[in-house]
Parts: C-alpha cells; structure tokens; sequence
C-alpha cells in the first residue's frame, strides 16, 4: 500500500468511529478529556524520555536554539497540557444547542441542531503541546481528528497521542477517532488534504509558507490565519496618555503574537504633541521605528519605511509609524495594507469611532483598548483553536462553536410539497 | 493585458466598490433591487432580442431541444426574474444584525456583528435567470459581485448584468459592484478562482463536473453542492397510506431536482404489504424501479439494481429499492450510498424517529414529511442561492444570512493586555 492510499485508509478509520463520538454524551466526551489529563501528568517521566530523543535529533541536525526550545516538553509545559485539556472538559458542549427553528405554515416543524463537523484534519508544525491542545477541542465537540506535526517532534508527538487515545479508551469511546501520522513522508500531507469525502476540514497551524502550501493543494475547506499586520490609530481627539499606554502593550506585550501592532498611524494635528513622547517610551522599550518621512521629522532616530514596512508582520520589536490627516486616511491605509485581522482607533470623539468601527473590515475593530485582546479565552470562549482570518464559516478566535457544523432536523405528519 | 491579469483587474475594481455596498442602508440596497426589477420589466422586449442572438447560435451550434428551453428568456421568465428582485427587496436586511456578545471581566464590551463576505465570484451554466436571482441575493447581503456565466447564454448575461448595473445607478450605488466576465476564455475562471485577498467565496452552480473542476482549481474557498442522493426509509411501524404519499411525493413532483428521493427503503417486516401497492402507484406514475433480490421477489418487473444504483442521482423518474431489517440497516446504507443532503423515516415509533434523527448525519433529515421540502422558501428564508452540501459555514438551504460573515467589535476605556 502506497502512502497515499494508507492515508486515505487512515482517514477512513477515523470517519467510521467518528459517529460514535458525534453522538456521545457530554459526560462521556468530558471523562475521556480528563482521563487525557491524568495521562499526561502520570507519564510526564515518560514524554520527556519520548522528547529528550527529538531534542537530540534536532541537536545532531543542528536546530537553532529558539526551535529546540519550542520543541521541549518540560514539566510546566506538560502540567500545561494537562490543565488545558482539563479546561476544555469543564466547557459547556456545543453538540445538540439547537440554534434556530421554525414552524412552517404547512405544520412543519424545522430546528436548526448544532452537530460536529465530522472529522478535522489539523496539520502544525513543531510545537508538540498542539497535538493536545488541538485534539482534545476536537473531541470535545465531536469530531474525529487527523493529526500531522511536524517531523522533528515525531517522538513527542506519537507520545502523547498515545494518552490521548488511552483517555478516549478509558471512556468507552473508540481510541480510533483520534489518529496520528507517523510517517515523515510529504505525500502523507497531500493526500490528507484530498481525502474529499473523508475529511471535512483541515486546519493548518504555522508559519504562512506551511498554509499556503496547504491552499494551493487542498481540495477539502481550509480554516486558515495568514498573518496578522494590526494597526493602532491615535485619531487627533484622542487622550494621548491612554493612547501611548495602549500603544506600548500593542506592540512590546507580546511582539511575536499575531494580534500585537505592527503599524501605528497618528493624525497629523496631534502628532507634534505625542509621537516624541511615544518615541522616548518605545526607545526604552528597545522597539526599532521606521518612519514616514514626517514621523522622521519628529522622530529623527527612526529608520526611512519603504513600502514593503508597511505590508511587514514583523513579530519582534520594530514598528511602522506614520502620519496621516483623517480618519478615512487611517482607514485607507488599514484596507490597503492590511490584513483584517485586528485594528484599534483611540479617540474621545463617537463620530470618528462609529466611522473606524464601520469602516474597518477586520476580524477584530477596536475602540480605545490593545489589539492584543484578539484571543479565545479573552473573548470568553474559553479557549481556541487558532484565529481565522477567512471570512467564510468563522472569523477570528475560533473555540468551540466554531469546530461545529448544523443540520435541520424536520418533523412532520405526512407534508407533501405542492 | 492578458485574460489572467485583466480578470484581477477586474475582481480588484469590484472590490474597491465593495465597501460603499457593505456600509450601503437597507433603503438604498432595496431602492437598488426594485430598480432592477423595473428595468428588467421595461426592457423586456431588448432582453429577448439579445436572448434571440444567443438561441440562434445555440441552435446552430446543435444544442439539444432541453438545452435550448433553458436559455430562453420568456416574457414570463422575465418576469418572475423581476418578481424576484422584489421579492428579495422585501426580505430583511441580514447586515449589521447583533448575533452575540458580552461584557468582558475587565470592562470591554464585544459585540458580534453580522457583515457581508465582501466579492463573491458566482460561476453558472446555462440558464441566465441566475445572473438576476443570484446577483440580487449578493448584493442585498452588501456584496459586490463577479459573474461568471455559461458561454451559450453570453449576450441574454450581458443584457441583464447591464439591467442591474443601472438599477445600482439608479440608486447611487457602485456600478462596477456587479461585474460580470465577458470572456468566453476558460483561463478567466481560473484568474477568478485563486485571486486570493480579491474574492471571499466562489459559489459554483452547475452540474458535478463543474463544480470539481472549480474545487480542483481553486485557492479561495469554495461553497459547494455535489449532488443529492436522497433517501426515505419506511419503517415497520409506518402509517403505510402515508408512506405510500410521501413516496410518491418525494419521487415524482419533480424528479429532476436535488431533494427528490433517488432510494426507497423498506423495513422487511412491512415490505410484503406495502410493496406491491407502493408498485402500481409508481407504475402508474411511470417510475423504472431496480430493485434488491428481496425487492424483486415482490415486484418481479422491477430490473435488478446494481452497485451504481445505489449511489445513483437518477434525476429522473428512476427508483432503486432497497428491503432492509432494521432502522441501523437504513442508516448503515444512506451513511454510506448518500451525499448527505436530504433523508426521511416514516414512522408512528418515537425511538425509531430518534435513533433516525440522531443518527443519520445530512444537512436536513426529516419524520413523517417529504424529502422535497429542502429549499430556502419551504424553511421560511425568503429565498436560496442554493444548498450546501458541505458542512463548513453552512449547510443545506443557503439564503441571505449564509452570504454574511461576522466581525467583532471591542469598544474599551484604555484596557491593557497583562
């Protein structure tokens, strides 16, 4: 058997015991998640012998420092794991929320039922705790799922997939409706992301050339996060002592997250009074500037923006600034350069925030706070699996509503259509 | 400027228009439709003139006498073309509609707000009422819109595009929101299925092979209908008269749509008192059955259905015929013959309509009714773009609503991420 066809196989295991977890109780999906937790947390010693063999095989290749790190189960990262998916069982069940419904005039009587997708097919890269953190939302909402890391944590990754399908035996479900690819082997991926008929969505988390790939080559829907180019307007009404704290935690809070400024546009009739100030903050900060020509003027020590700074998701500390004369200017530029992920107005005048809040079309528009609350658990869903910036199906923190599909369940007593 | 480039060029216009639609107010969007509709009622006797150019290639080309009646435009196919611009005119505004939100503990207020996708790309076969009814629906919901027709129907396409796109003058709205390609080069759907970040969605409406084809090709989300291999299940403790209705109902009012029934199955326990009878009414209404051995014992004219009948979307006045021994037997066979679209039980035994609704996992699964009621107007939307038979963003009967995302709004007082 070919790899391709033993993938298709694969995912057709999955599909025939996913509806047995479609249909399991609340009681039962949440035993099995805890079941997990325990797992982990008994066979710590364990997943960190399974990943101590990753870490010297990424040594021996020569892995920079900053991937190994991501690569390594320590005993915080597995307790993390562990209460993560403890956090999941603890979350109401989205399974069987009936979500709208109707009775026709003819009798019939139509509602709208919340069930699983089916089976999600999640491929990442090297981060193992994903493996966990993204299979147990799976389960919880019902659904089978595919899971492909990436190859340098293969031991860590088969580990701890190995407690999560103890846990879904411990609770009586199949351990099947979770399934790992072991092989390394790059056709796996494309015939995962073909499997028309037996996989119903792929969620590619990583870096913009991995989801790219996935694109180009899936034919089964892809929930996808390019990247994240977020912009702070300081409109010229704005307090400019809230302004400048909101700036600071956009960008330096967490500079390698997606929803963290990476572009700070500031009306021209304010920009004398805050950008020096605002400059001196973020020098203490260590936060590299690259300026239009009169963010230079104010802000002399800041590097010349070329084009290509103002499409930049730099993840690190360095920031685009530049000054415009309204808020439609801010509103052009955001459209333009963009990618309608988060973006924030800071103001004290309703007519410009109405103006910003309609006329930015991302995921996420906010007034006077950090585009940095772009987040699952921040938005009260409890957790995530990952931030679309697709507009179709879910847009934004994705938790687990959004790892659901409805069908329309109809009862009636003999209807014929006319 | 080759066909690739213009075609970018083109969805680029439509969605530099987009936003003047996606902030248009329901009274302007409408004022827009029923301008529309005005225009195609006064311009009827130009529609038909153009529509005559295209039968008359048609005819010369060889176009089958079916193919032909469907690229006619009639005064009455005008006419109902108008009446429902009107009638989506009429239907509530699906944009700006609050679908959820909180208070956060730290004081930002979220709300959830219902927006359009943006520029949906509509690719078409070879009746030109789409254009109108699709292009209406669109751009009621805020979109701007790229049409993509069938090559036979250009200049009656063309006409009506023209139609709407002085309805959008009319009421002070964008013009080019409503592109229509006027090409007949195959690379321009191509150009139109990956112009990612130009286009949200493709809603191909076709037959099957044309609906692969843009799946194939496509690097922006596609939402799709494959087809609908429907089933009824009659179960042994059906009310046999009204089995024998609703058979008959969902076989033959119009056997050439997606939600008629293609396969009947029949509890074993019953089959020898509801067969026979259940024959001489579908012989009457001229249906072919092919049946199972057991089917066969009891209507010996029915011809012996084979694999393929099973998976079968006859779309026509065909039947196969199934005896099986139990509500699992029926579920077994739709979960693996069916598409998932639409599937009916009759029966008086609440545990066998559960254990059917439950169980059976198709966009609309129904007790005791008509597999022909899945459509946007019987479930009280006012109107279909079509049916969904995918489960990602929706799911069976697509109206208004399924051609919108949502965006969050986060208004604050100077909230910092900690």
């Amino acid at each position: 058997m070919d790899v391709r066809e033993s993938i298709r196989a694969l995912a057709a295991r999955v599909k025939s015991v996913a509806r047995q977890l479609a249909v399991a109780s609340s009681a039962i999906k949440d035993r099995a998640l805890r079941a997990m937790a325990d797992g982990l947390a008994a066979k710590a010693a364990w997943l960190k012998a399974e990943n101590a063999k990753d870490l010297a095989a990424g040594e021996a290749a020569g892995l920079s420092a900053a991937l190994l790190d991501r690569l390594k189960l320590s005993d915080k990262r597995i307790a993390a794991m562990a209460e993560g998916l403890r956090q999941v069982a603890a979350l109401p069940d989205p399974v069987g929320a009936i979500i709208g419904g109707s009775v026709r005039p003819n009798g019939l009587r139509i509602t709208k039922v919340r069930v699983p997708l089916g089976v999600i097919a999640i491929i990442y890269e090297s981060r193992p705790n994903v493996t966990a953190d993204a299979a147990g939302l799976c389960l919880k909402a019902g659904n089978g799922v595919v899971l492909r890391g990436g190859k340098e944590a293969l031991a860590s990754n088969v580990a701890i997939w190995r407690v999560l399908q103890e846990g879904l035996g411990a609770a009586g479900l199949p351990a099947e409706a979770a399934a790992l690819i072991e092989t390394t082997d790059r056709t796996a991926v494309d015939a995962l992301i073909t499997a028309d008929g037996l996989v119903d969505v792929v969620i590619p988390r990583g870096g913009e050339g991995l989801i790219r790939r996935v694109v180009q080559g899936a034919t089964i829907p892809v929930i996808k996060h390019y990247k994240g180019v977020c912009h702070v307007y300081v409109d010229a009404s704005a307090d400019l002592a809230m302004a400048e704290e909101i700036c600071l935690n956009a960008k330096c809070q967490r500079p390698a997250t997606c929803n963290a400024m990476e572009t700070l546009l500031v009306h021209g009739a304010i920009a004398q009074r805050f950008l020096p100030q605002m400059g001196k903050r973020f020098a203490e900060a260590k936060v590299e500037l690259r300026g239009c020509e009169r963010t230079r003027q104010l802000l002399p020590d800041a590097k010349a923006a070329t084009e290509d700074d103002w499409f930049a998701e730099y993840l690190d500390l360095i920031l685009a600034v530049r000054v415009v004369d309204s808020t439609e200017e801010a509103m052009e530029h955001i459209a333009r350069y963009g990618s309608a992920h988060s973006d924030a107005i800071v103001t004290t005048d309703v007519r410009e925030a109405d103006k910003f809040v309609q006329g930015v079309d991302s995921a996420a528009v906010y007034v006077n706070a950090s585009t940095r609350f772009t987040d699952g658990y921040e938005f009260g869903m409890g957790a995530e699996i990952g931030i679309s910036t697709d507009k179709l199906h879910a847009r934004g923190p994705m938790g687990l509503e959004e790892l659901t599909s409805y069908k329309f369940v109809v009862y009636g007593n003999g209807q014929l259509r006319q």
